[in-house]
């Protein structure tokens, strides 16, 4: 992944750095917006710590959210957090094992964790959140109580200190390489979307709703 | 994820909390074994940073690896870093927003990152890498050079500060929203691998070999 796949050489490596870095507000959106799961890098008592959870993205701020117990957003609020977004795309296997990488797109945020106290600015977010991943699930719902709002941290980070990496397509090979009886080539990785699983104390006669047949990820 | 989805009532919380820790050595190599890819976290200039890239077990470490130039290496190179790798099963739509959660496995392990520098040591383990991704390929491919070598940094953790955790099933909603009509249940996600992509300037008649076609992950 980020000059950490297996490493081509020095001039190649410099290449690809340049190639797999991209900036624009439009590609580390798509890559946000690609799959909810995101890891948090935060500190405890001075020691890295990553923690996995689900993030959304509303317009420049991603946020992420959990039990108002947690440690880890304990740690996170207020605090310089980093939080990265990646999805792996292939295995990509070279004539040598040097060149062997992988597929991927990531975006790393940088910046400080702000803490949402309002209530209603959070079950706002939540709304947003339940919307954004399952359109029109919200009001499907029985509602949020004061009490459950209360029970929930939600944080947020700004879409300011960002930069995605992706490298696609096949290996890049030493060209005296090329010449080798060596199958080379990507196996490629997606993440799918299975049928939907009722509960089986769902009520009868309960239709699987269109955002959960609909779900895409990736 | 780990006590960061939409958190539970705190009795339920709790009782998840404990359903969902896991400290056996198997469930732990299991979820290191599904998949390559992880999230190492460390810290520059006393911030958080976590960085995407390819860990491979080997009994009771964990290793990883990349340009010897790569500044995530030499940050966690000798010093504190948290490893995670996570996998997400699904999405489960419960019937209040607070209630829904997520499917996943994940594996946290913590300790101070080895910097591996004997050369023989380092090839070994590259071989060791390559096989256990792609069983038989390492004889195959071109070998890797003392300079290829030389420009790599592997890193090594052991599995020792080591947690898993794990959600799994369908919602758990409070007793009385079992009453309402609200679809509920689990959209499923999986990762698959798709058939492998011969890279265009492979010589005639190479076949696709048997690590490559029977490449799983998940």
């Amino acid at each position: 992944m980020p000059a950490d796949v297996l490493p081509a050489t020095k001039r190649t490596r410099l290449k690809r750095a340049h190639k797999r870095g991209h900036y624009d507000r439009e590609t580390i959106n798509a890559i946000l917006d690609a799959t909810p799961l995101c890891h948090v890098g935060y500190l405890i008592d001075g020691k890295p710590a990553v923690t996995p959870t689900i993030q959304w993205r509303e317009g420049d701020h991603v946020y992420w959210h959990g039990s108002s117990a947690s440690r880890a957003l304990r740690n996170a609020a207020g605090m310089d957090v980093c939080l990265t977004v990646s999805l792996i795309d292939g295995m990509v296997l070279a004539r040598s094992a040097f060149h062997h990488s992988a597929n991927y797109r990531s975006v790393m945020l940088y910046g400080t964790a702000t803490k949402i106290s309002d209530p209603a600015v959070k079950a706002e977010k939540f709304k947003i959140f339940v919307d954004t991943l399952f359109p029109g699930r919200w009001d499907m719902l029985r509602p949020m109580t004061d009490q459950e709002v209360k029970a929930t941290t939600l944080l947020s980070l700004p879409i300011e200190e960002a930069s995605a990496k992706i490298r696609a397509g096949g290996p890049v090979d030493d060209e005296e390489d090329y010449a080798l009886p060596i199958w080379a080539g990507v196996v490629p990785i997606l993440q799918v979307v299975g049928e939907p699983e009722p509960d089986p104390r769902n009520l009868p006669d309960l239709k699987v709703p269109a955002h959960a047949s609909a779900y895409t990820i990736g």
